[in-house]
């Protein structure tokens, strides 16, 4: 499981093969599977491959390529109607979105979690006729890597992140 | 990957059996290599053993008997000096506990995602000597399982959480 954990990439770069329904639906099972407090499972999806539509989502992102580029696009947001306590349901938004890159990167496929994007939260919202509560978290663009797998980014060493061992 | 995710359950019930400080540090590890935004990895970690505090910590939530029957205590803060915007953030701090927790299951252990201690954040600062921009995201009690693997909590299913595919 280490090694899963370790081995997931951020992938930027997709080839044209097609993502089927069924790899799509493993995705969002593996978020559904998500902790949350209380159960709650605030967690929302859409799911984009419509070629015109990944177009007018690029517009809205400084990685256009990124977004014009994947296969599939899925806009997660977190439904505050569900919500219970704002910080433990975002923190429940983030274990679903990793668990999705998780299952991206077990089925072979490449994934990456985009914030930046959420500058255009109502302009996504809009497109996709999402309701008003919904509160948009990231997009994930995924699709089949272009090429191999990026190394690994660099990560603060055990010693800075532990201040307290008793 | 997809039957881990699916396989991880939150056990309450742990064994006298000690946590070897190496499986803590694959636990802390799995949390280390989880995704931040501008991979700033704001997570910052304390790890309790001793019984004195162990039973200090217990007597600051609802659920006692889970946090002085586990082996380990991790209390899991995000640095909101290392931070850039607070919803990404603590979307990064749930991406890194639910990683923690995968992990703890991947290794045989078992262990829960506490987040009602929160109402008890100055206490557990004080205890920890926290710095003051650490925000208490939530505790990770974990051990090795008293008893068989609990059964799955309630899902909804896809077709609730999908609102959108084109």
């Amino acid at each position: 499981m280490l090694d899963l954990i370790k081995g997931r990439r951020s992938v930027r770069a997709f080839s044209d093969a097609e993502v089927s329904d069924k790899m799509v639906d493993q995705v969002l099972e593996a978020g559904r599977w998500a902790p949350s407090g209380m159960n709650n499972q605030p967690w929302r999806f859409a799911v984009i491959r419509d070629q015109d539509l990944k177009g007018q989502v690029s517009r809205l992102t400084r990685y256009s390529g990124v977004v014009s580029g994947a296969g599939v696009l899925i806009a997660v947001f977190l439904d505050r109607e569900a919500g219970y306590h704002h910080t433990k349901d975002v923190q429940a938004m983030g274990a679903c979105m990793e668990n999705m890159l998780l299952a991206i990167d077990g089925l072979g496929l490449g994934g990456v979690w985009l914030g930046e994007i959420l500058r255009s939260e109502q302009e996504i919202k809009k497109l996709l006729g999402a309701p008003e509560p919904y509160e948009l978290m990231a997009v994930i663009a995924l699709g089949h890597p272009a090429g191999p797998k990026p190394g690994p980014t660099a990560r603060k060493p055990l010693s800075e992140l532990v201040f307290f061992r008793k």
